[in-house]
C-alpha cells in the first residue's frame, strides 16, 4: 500500500504528532481520503466561473428546474456513508468518533472499487428521531445514503421512517450488503454440493440487521425453510416475551415449529450461517449437521467457530476473514450496489436489489470453477463491480 | 480551466445527457470535486489493513482515547461547508439543492487554495432549531464548521447557539470572512489616502451577517465612528419598531446619533461600505462624501453603485467584481482562516481571529505598491493562506 496524496495539512497538531504504534495504525493516520479538485484553478478567469459570479447560472438553473441538481452538481455520484456509532464493526457503540475510520475505509473502498464520491458523515445521534433527522436534512446533497453500523432493532425502525420520505434510496450495508453476499456464496454453495435451495434446511445465528435481512432475502430467493435463533434461543411465534418484529420474522420461518436453544437448532441442519458473536458455536454442535454441512461463521474478527475445528460432514467453510478461503465480505456488494443504485436514479432499495446483486454475484464465477475452496469472486476482480452495479440498475425502481 | 479527473460516473443518468447551455455552465457539470483516495488498496492485506479487521485497531484507539480522532482520521483537516440555502450569493431563499453548486466552488477553492478537505452539507433545515440540530450531530466528522448563505438574523441565532456547546469553531463566512477582507481592504485605503482609522467616519449599507459582522470588527480594529444603515434608514437607539439585536448595533455606533435615510448617512461620510443590494446608491450621493472618500460597493454581481459613475472627490473604489480593480473577496480569506483555525486546534471564532486575519491580509501589499487600484492582495498569491493562517493560529483560542 502507497500513499497518494501528499500529507494534506501544512503543518501538523500536536495530537498527530504521536507516535502510532504499529503498521496497522499508522494507514489511518490523517485519514483515508481527501478531497479531490475535479477543475484546475488557475486564475481570475478560473475564479469566475466556479465561483461567484459564475456559480450563479448554476444555483439560478436548479433554482428553476430542480431536477438539473442531478447534472450540475455532484449529487449523482455522491454517498453519505451515515452512522451515530452505535453498533460499530464487533465493538458495539462506541460512538461517531471511533465509528470515523471505519466509515472513511468504507469511503476509500466506495472511491477505489466503484468510482463513488463518499463521504463519511458520524453523528451525534444516539436515538431513532434525531437520527432520522439528520438523513431527511442532508439527503439533498446525496444520491443515496448508506446507513452502516447502526444497532438493531434501531436500524429498523429509521430506515422504515426514511425509506418513503426521501427521494433517493437508503442503504443498510449490514442489511442489504451482507444478505447480498450471504445469498450469493450460498447459490454457489448449494451447487458445489449438488443441492438445490429449495431443499435447505437453513439457521441463522442472530437476529440482528445482517440476520433478518438475510433470513428475508433467502426465503424470497426460494430456500427451504429458515430456523432464526437469537440469544434466547430459536425463534417460533408462542415464545414469551417475543417482540413484534421478532415475531413477525418467526411466523415467516420455522416451519417444523422447532423450539429450543442453538444446539437443538443445528440438529439436522444443512446450513449455519452465523451473523453473531464470536465463539458461541462448538465445534461438536457442527457433527449433528446433516453430511455436507455449508457453515458460514461470520462474526468479526473471531468466527462464532473456527474452520480448523470443523467436523467431516461440513464440506463447505466460509468466514469474514482474509487468511482464510471463501472471505465473505460485504465489500463484494456494496461498491457495486451503490454504483447501480446511482447510476439507475434509484429511490428506494428493496429485496429484488438484493436478489439481483446476489444472482449476478455468484454467477461471476464459473461452474468449472467453483469448489468447496471458492464459492465467491475476489473484490479485486474487476468484474464484480460493473456485473453487479448492471444487475441493480435493471431491478431498480427509478426516480 | 482544464478538468483533472476523469469523469466519475461509469454510466450517465438521463438528466446528466442534457445539453448543456455555454461555457460557465458547463464547468459545474458531474459537480466541481470528488474523494480523493489518500491510500492505494490493491490486494487483500491492503484490504485487511484499511478495513476489516485493521480499521478496528484505529475505532478501539479512539475509543478508548477520544483525542485520538484528531490524529487517526480525516477530522483534523476536514470542514463542512454547511447551508440550508436560505440566502445564496444575492439569489436569496433558493433552498439546499439549488445551494449546492455555490457550496462545491467553496470546497473546490478550499482544496485549491488551503489544501483543506471541505465537504458541501446542504441541508432541509429551514429552522433556527432544525439547523442548530443538524449542526450538532455532524460536529464530531468535521474540525471545523463553515456556516454559509443562512439568511439575517437566523444565522446569528444559529451561530449564537452552536459556538458555545460545540468542541469546533464556527465559522460563518458571510460574517467572520467578509468583514475580514473588508477590514484588510479599508486599512490599506487609509494608507492609501493618508489618514488613521480613527479619524475616519463610515457608512456601512446593509444590517445583514456582512454589514453586522462588519461594524464590530471595525469599532475592534479602532474606526473612528460608524452609522448603519438598513432598508429603513440609519440605526439609532430610538427608531421605531427596531429590533433587539438592531438596537444594540445602533447602541454601539453612530455616535453623533444621525437620523434619515442612506442619501443622509452618505453626507460627509469619509468611507462608504456596501454590503447590501444593486444599484442602490446614486453617484450624485458620492459627491456629498468628503474628499479623498473611499467606496466599497460590494454587492454581487452588480454593486451598489458603479465604479465608472463615480464623482471625482472619490479616491479609491473597490468592488467584489473580477472586472474591476481592488476586487474585494472573500476568497482572500476563508481559505486561510480555515487552514488556521484547523491548524491551531481552534475552538471558537472571535474577533480576535477576524482582527488578526485582517491586519496579516492587509500587511502582505508592500507599503511601495499600495495604490488606489491596489489595495489587497491578488488571491493566487502563494503568501495570503500561510499568512492568514499563521496569524489566525496565533489568535485562536486552543482546543
Amino acid at each position: 500500500m502507497t500513499a497518494v496524496l501528499p500529507h494534506q495539512t501544512r503543518t501538523m497538531p500536536a495530537a498527530a504528532r504521536r507516535a502510532l504504534p504499529d503498521r496497522t495504525l499508522s494507514a489511518h493516520a490523517g485519514g483515508k481520503i481527501g478531497i479531490a479538485p475535479r477543475f484546475a484553478v488557475a486564475d481570475a478567469d478560473d475564479l469566475a466561473r466556479v465561483y461567484t459570479p459564475g456559480v450563479g447560472h448554476a444555483a439560478t438553473a436548479i433554482a428553476r428546474d430542480p431536477e438539473r441538481v442531478w447534472d450540475l452538481t455532484i449529487r449523482r455520484n455522491a454517498v453519505a456513508i451515515l452512522t451515530n456509532g452505535t453498533a460499530v464493526l464487533g465493538l458495539g457503540d462506541i460512538g461517531p468518533r471511533a465509528a470515523l475510520p471505519v466509515m472513511e475505509g468504507k469511503a476509500l473502498l466506495c472511491k477505489t472499487l466503484g468510482g463513488i464520491n463518499a463521504y463519511p458523515i458520524c453523528v451525534d445521534a444516539p436515538t431513532v428521531d434525531e437520527l432520522v433527522a439528520v438523513a431527511t436534512a442532508i439527503a439533498p446533497t446525496f444520491g443515496a445514503i448508506n446507513l452502516e453500523d447502526v444497532a438493531a432493532p434501531m436500524c429498523f425502525a429509521v430506515e422504515r421512517r426514511i425509506r418513503d420520505t426521501l427521494d433517493v434510496p437508503v442503504f443498510h450495508d449490514d442489511q442489504h450488503g451482507t444478505a447480498t453476499v450471504v445469498a450469493a456464496a450460498l447459490r454457489n454453495a448449494a451447487r458445489v454440493v449438488g443441492r438445490s435451495l429449495a431443499d435447505l434446511q437453513v439457521a441463522i445465528v442472530g437476529a440482528g440487521a445482517a440476520g433478518t435481512a438475510t433470513t428475508e432475502l433467502l426465503l424470497a430467493l426460494g430456500v427451504g425453510d429458515v430456523v432464526v435463533v437469537d440469544r434466547h434461543g430459536i425463534l417460533h411465534p408462542q415464545r414469551p416475551g417475543i417482540d413484534a418484529r421478532k415475531h413477525d420474522l418467526a411466523r415467516r420461518t420455522n416451519r417444523a415449529g422447532r423450539r429450543g436453544d442453538l444446539e437443538c437448532a443445528l440438529r439436522g441442519a444443512d446450513v449455519l450461517i452465523g451473523v453473531s458473536r464470536p465463539s458461541i458455536v462448538r465445534p461438536e454442535w457442527l457433527a449433528t449437521m446433516r453430511h455436507h454441512a455449508i457453515v458460514f461463521a461470520l462474526a468479526n474478527p473471531v468466527p462464532e467457530v473456527m474452520p480448523d475445528a470443523a467436523p467431516s460432514n461440513v464440506a463447505i467453510f466460509a468466514t469474514g476473514r482474509s487468511d482464510h478461503p471463501n472471505q465473505i465480505n460485504n465489500v463484494l456488494a456494496f461498491p457495486g450496489m451503490l454504483r447501480g443504485l446511482l447510476d439507475g436514479g434509484a429511490r428506494r432499495v428493496d429485496l429484488a436489489t438484493s436478489a439481483a446483486a446476489a444472482i449476478a454475484l455468484a454467477d461471476l464465477v464459473p461452474p468449472d470453477d467453483l469448489g468447496p475452496h471458492h464459492i465467491v469472486p475476489s473484490p479485486f476482480d474487476a468484474r464484480v463491480v460493473p456485473t453487479v452495479a448492471r444487475a441493480v440498475q435493471r431491478a431498480t425502481t427509478h426516480r
